[in-house]
C-alpha cells in the first residue's frame, strides 16, 4: 500500500471467492480490486467558457495542517478538482520543532506530482494577523522565503502584506466573520480592508469557508467588485473532516478560458467566479443565472390534459437547485437533484414560470431568480 | 475546518433549506451538521476474552508516510479500532530534508490524543533491511533513540535487530512474500528467521499486510506456533489508499482479558489472534470455531413442511462468513453479510450440518469447517 | 429473475471481470452474485421482552395497494421486520374491475410464504369511514368475508365497526390527523371515537403513519392509556415510497414476552409498544427510558486531565438518540448514530449528567430525560 | 403514503431536529423531505441517434408478475428508462383465481400514468410455449384479446404464433437458453425459430434476460443480421430481485432518430440496439465501437518526461469501460468508471495504443478492440 497513485479499491465483500493464487504462494487480492478513480465533476460551461474546479486555501505540516503537501494533491485528483493553492501560514508554524521552516517547500513537494496529475497548482501563502485585520490569502506569488513573518504587532499589519503587493499577488480576505462571536466589531468592513481595497491590493473576499456562508462578504463583494470566492481551509483529510455524503467539497467555480494558470488568474481578476459549499451557491446575478441555465434544461410539454400540461426538467450536472414558484401558474417546488429529472406541470398557454432558486443567493439576501419558458 | 475531532457531518443535500442566521450576519451551515462518530466495530468476544481490534503497522512523515502521527489516531477512531501502532522505519527517512530525524516523536505526538480517544497506542519500530531477509515490527519497545540506523550490509542484518531484543520486544515478520516475484528464493522460511525463532525472537509473522495474504505465513504461524498478525502497512491515507466499501480496513483481531496494553501483549504472547482482511480470516482452527459460534446464531425450526424444515441463521457481527454445505441434506450456500439472516432449509430429522467456511482458513490449503447443530 | 426469495444480489460492476461460461453456452452472472440478505435491525430488550418489529397497516391490490400480498412479506423479510399485518379496505375497492372481491384472500395469498419466512402474519383489516370518524383498523379478526362493505352515510359509521367488536378485534385509530387541513373539527377528540374508547373498544391510536406524526394521537394514547402504534400504511413499494436512506421504514416496536402471535397481541393489550418514525421515537415515559439504557452505554472514564473526565458512550442498536445537556457541566450537545460511539466529557467528580433526548418523545410537547450515571 | 409520484425522500437521519408543527397539532415530517427523484441514465447519441433505454420484457398480476402495471411505469420513471413493454403471459395466469384475465389490461391500465412521466409504452405479450421452442415476446401488438392461448401441444406451436405475425408485431425469442442444462439440445438453433428467421417473422433475440447472458444468442444475432435485445423479465420489484449497487438494471440501448413509438420501432428493425447488463455490453462491432468513442474521451498529453506522456482520459457516461492493452506502449489496465476519469501514460512519440474492451462483446468470442489516438 506504498504509492499515492495506486492505491487501490478493494472487492466488494459481496463478490464470490476468487483463489488467485501465484506460484509465489501469495494470494494476491489485488486481482480483484480496481484501480481508485478521478470523480468527474460535470458542470456544463457557458459562454466561452469553462467551469474549473478550485480550492485556494489548505494547509499541510509546513504549518499548521496534518498531511504532507502531495496528500492535496492526491485528495484534488479523487475528487475532481482542477486547480489547488497551497497557503500554509507564514506566521504560524507550530510544527518547527520537528518540520523545518520553509515557506516555499510546500509548492516544491507537490509540484511535480501536481503536473503529472493535470491539476493546477498554485504558489501561494498565508498572511496570518491578529483578528482584526485577520487573514488574508496570497495567490501567484513568487519566492515565499523574504515575507515578514512576526507575529502581529498592529503596527506591522501593513508591512506584513507589503511583499504579496510586491509581488502582484492576487491577495483576498479570509473567513471575514471567523471569530466575529467572540470578537467585536470584527465582521465589519474595517479601515485595514478598506484602504487595500482603494488601493487596488484587494482583490477578494472568501464567501464560503469550509462550511461557513459569510453572507455581509457577498454583499461585499457585489457592491465593490470583488471576486467571490470559496474554500475549504482543510487542515487535516479532506475526506474526514468533511464528510458530506454525496455533496462534493467547498470550492471556488471558475470560468475561464482555458484551462492553465493563466487562465485561472485572468478569470479571477474579471471577477469570473461562483462560490459553491453543499447545496448553496453565491455569486452575481448574471453569472449564477447563465449557470442555472446551462445545468437545468427543460423539454417540451409531452402530455396535456384539462388545461394542463406537463414537462421534463433535467438538471445534468452535480450541482443541487431548489425551486420556489414567484410567478405564473405551475408546481409549486421543484427540487433538481445532481443528474435528475422531475416532471412539473403548468397551466397551459402561458410563456414561462418564474422560480426562486433558494439556495442561490445574489445577496445575502436575495436568491436568484430564474424564468423557465415554456414550449 | 481545525481541530482533528471537532469536524462535522454536513447535512445531507437533500434536507430542506433552513436559513439559521446568527446576530453577526453569518450563515452557520455547522447548525445542519453532526458531529463525525465513531463507527463501532461489532464482534462478540467469547472463553472470558474481549476482541480488540488493533493495526500494529503504519507510516507517518516521519518515515516514508505522508501523514502526521495525530492522524492515525484519528483514522483509527473513526474506524472502530482499539489499539495502534506506528511503525516508522529506523533505516528509511526519505522527508529528512523537512522533518527532523526522531524516532521517538511520532508515539510523543499522538500519545496524547490517543489517550483522550481511548486508543491504545503502542510504541512501536519497523527495522528495514534488505529482501531477504526483509523487514521486522518491534512492538513495546522503549527509546527509538539508539537503534542501529545503518543501511543493510547483510553483515549487521543480526546487529539491527539487537536492540529489541534487549528491548524485549515483541517482534514479527512483516509482509513476508513481498518482493517475491523479482527476488529469488525470498518467500522460504529463511535460515535469519529460523534463528531468530530458535532464539525465541520470532513472535509472529504478517499474515495479511493490506490486502497481500501471505497463505505459507498462515501454515508457518500453525506450524511453529506463531502468532498471526494483518496489518495495513498504510503509508497514506487510510480512505484513499483502501476504498473498501462497506469492509472494514484490515486488522488484528486480538483476544484479551482487557482492553490494556498488558492485555494486549499478553494476547499476542499467548497466541490468541485471528487475522482479517476484507471477507477473509485466517488463524487457529480452535480461534476461528469459537469466534464463527460467537456471531453466528442459529434459532429453532419455524416452518416445516414435507420432511423439510426451515431455519433462521443470523450473522450478529460485522465479519462476513461464506458457508459450502460439506456434509448433511440442507441448504447449499450461505452468505452471512454482516448484521444479516438468511433462511436456509434442510431435511427434517437430522442433527446438524457441517459447512466449510470458504472465506475462512485455518491453513492455505485449508478451510474452516463448522457444524451448524439443528434443533 | 422469477422467484420472491432467490432473488440475488448483483456483483459490484467494480469487480474484475469473470467469465465463468458453462458447457451450455450460457455465461451466467448468477455466479458473480450473492443472495438477497435480510437485514438484522438491532435493538436490545429489556425487563424480559424481547422487541418485535411490527408494521400493522399496509395494502395490496386488493384493494387500494399496487403489490401482490406476498410482496409486503418480502419486503418485511428483507427489511428486517417480524410482525405484519395487511389491511385492506372493506368499503373501498378501486380495482374491482379486475379483482376480485374477497377480503380473506390477501391473508390466505401470504400466509406460507410468512411462515417459511418467519414472519408472523396478523390477520386484519380496514374499517374505512368518512372522516371524520376516519378510518380504524381491526387485527386478529377471523372471516373477513361478513363485514359491513357499504360506504359511509354517517347513519351506519357504528354498524361498520361492530363485526371487528364481535370478533374480539384489537381497535386502533388510523392517521387521527389525516385531512385535518382540509376537514373542519376532524383532529379533535371527537365522540365517536369517545364512545368506543368508553366501552373499551378502542385499542390504540396510530402516532406515526407513513412520515407524518400526530402528536395529540400521542397525548390521549397517555392520558387514556391506549397503545401508541406507528405504521407504513403503505400503498406500493416500500423502497420507492420511503427512500429512507439509512433509516429504517416506519415501524412499532412490540414489547413481547415472546415471538409468537399470542405474544404479540398480550403485549399489544398491555401497551407495551414504541412508535418509530425516522429518528423519532415516541411512547411512554419508562418504556423509552428503558429502550434508551438498553441501547446506550457509558464506559468508566478513560481519560482525566485538568479536573475534566473523557468517557466513551456508545450506542449498540439501530436506533438513533441525540442528546443535549439540561443539568450538570459536560458536553453540550451527543448525537448517537446507529452502531457508533461519541466521547464526551464532564468535570470530574459528577455522579451524572442529565440529557434531554430531543428526538424522544414522551408528550406532544415534552422529551425524554435521561440520567447518564458517570463512573 | 398514498400517490405514486408524491412519494418522497426522508430526510437524513443526520440532520439536525427541526420541530415544524402546524396549527392542526401535526408534525409534518414531509417538510423534511424532499422529492422522489428520476435518476439520468448518461449514455451520449452519436450519428445522429440518441440513446434510449428501453426494457420489452416485464410482468404484472395479470400473469405471473407481482405489481400492478403502473409500478412497472414508477420503477421505469425513477431509474431513467425511456420505453417499457409490459409483456404479460397468454398462456399463463396463474392468478386467474383473484385477477380477471384480459390481456389487454396491463397496457390499458399503465398507459396514462406512462403518457403523464414522458414513458413511451409499447403494447406487447409473450408467447409462452413449451421449451422447445421456448417463449416469445411480440411489440408493437393491436388487439390482445384474440390470442390463441392454449398451452402447448407442441402442434399448435405454430398456430400461437400467428396472430402477433398477422399484426405485423416485432417477434423476438426470449432467454435462448433457459432451461438448456435440463432440456437437452434446447439451446440451439431450432427449426422451428429457423423457419419463423426464413420468413422474417423474427427479429431478434434476447442476449441479456436478467443477468444471464446468452452468448450463443449474441452470435446468432450477427449471423443472420437479427437485433439484439438485453430486458430483465422482472416478475417482482426490480428494486428487490435486481439488488445492482450502482449498476443500473439490464436494459436494450436502443438509437432512435427521435423519442416517440415510431422512432423505436424504426430502430428495432434497423438492428440499432446495445444490450447492456452489469458492466457487460454485446452487440454490432461499429455501434459498440461509436458508443465508446462517444463517452470516453482522451485529453492531449499534460505531462511529459523521459520519454514517456501522461494523458487524461475520462468516463463521461454511466456505463462501464475495462481496457486491456493489444498493442502499444503504455498503461497495461484501465479502469473507467461511470462519469470518472483516470490517467494513463504512453512512451512519446506513439500515434495511438490498441485496447481489447474487456466488458464489451461483439461476439460470444471476441471483445471490442478500441484504438485511442495520442495527441
Amino acid at each position: 500500500m506504498k504509492r499515492i497513485f495506486q492505491a487501490f479499491l478493494f472487492a466488494s465483500i459481496f463478490s464470490i471467492v476468487v483463489h488467485a493464487q501465484n506460484e509465489t504462494g501469495i494470494l494476491d487480492m489485488d486481482e480483484i480490486r480496481t484501480p481508485v478513480k478521478r470523480k468527474n465533476i460535470d458542470i456544463p460551461g457557458f459562454g466561452g467558457y469553462q467551469v474549473l474546479k478550485c480550492d485556494f486555501h489548505m494547509h499541510t505540516v509546513f504549518s499548521d495542517g496534518n498531511v504532507w503537501p502531495t496528500i492535496r494533491v492526491q485528495e484534488a485528483w479523487l475528487e475532481g478538482l482542477d486547480v489547488i493553492a497551497i497557503s500554509d501560514h507564514i506566521e504560524y508554524q507550530p510544527k518547527s520543532d520537528d518540520v523545518k521552516t520553509n515557506h516555499n517547500r510546500p509548492y516544491q513537494l507537490a509540484k511535480d506530482v501536481a503536473s503529472e496529475r493535470n491539476i493546477i497548482l498554485i504558489k501561494a501563502t498565508e498572511i496570518t494577523r491578529q483578528t482584526p485585520p485577520g487573514h488574508f490569502n496570497a495567490l501567484f506569488i513568487g519566492d515565499a522565503s523574504g515575507y515578514l513573518g512576526e507575529r502581529a504587532t498592529n503596527e506591522n499589519d501593513r508591512a506584513a502584506i507589503q511583499k504579496p503587493i510586491d509581488q502582484k499577488a492576487f491577495i483576498f480576505w479570509n473567513h471575514p466573520g471567523w471569530k466575529a462571536t467572540s470578537v467585536v466589531g470584527s465582521y465589519e468592513w474595517i479601515d485595514f480592508v478598506d484602504v487595500l481595497h482603494k488601493e487596488k491590493n484587494l482583490h477578494g473576499i472568501e464567501v464560503f469557508n469550509g462550511t461557513n456562508f459569510y453572507k455581509k462578504g457577498l454583499d461585499w463583494c457585489i457592491d465593490k467588485n470583488l471576486t467571490v470566492l470559496a474554500n475549504t481551509d482543510v487542515h487535516g483529510v479532506i475526506g474526514y473532516e468533511y464528510q458530506l455524503g454525496n455533496a462534493s467539497r467547498t470550492m471556488t467555480l471558475v470560468l475561464a478560458r482555458e484551462k492553465t494558470e493563466a487562465g485561472v488568474r485572468e478569470a479571477l481578476e474579471a471577477r469570473r467566479t461562483i462560490a459553491w459549499s453543499g447545496k448553496y451557491l453565491a455569486g452575481k446575478e448574471e453569472l449564477l443565472n447563465n449557470l442555472f441555465h446551462a445545468c437545468v434544461k427543460l423539454k417540451p410539454a409531452h402530455f396535456t390534459r384539462n388545461d394542463r400540461s406537463s414537462y421534463e426538467i433535467s438538471n445534468e450536472s452535480d450541482l443541487y437547485f431548489e425551486l420556489k414558484l414567484k410567478s405564473g401558474n405551475g408546481t409549486e417546488k421543484v427540487f433538481l437533484h445532481p443528474h435528475s429529472s422531475q416532471v412539473i406541470s403548468a397551466k397551459t398557454g402561458q410563456k414561462g414560470l418564474e422560480y426562486e432558486a433558494v439556495t442561490s443567493f445574489v445577496r445575502s439576501d436575495k436568491n436568484l431568480v430564474v424564468e423557465i419558458g415554456l414550449k
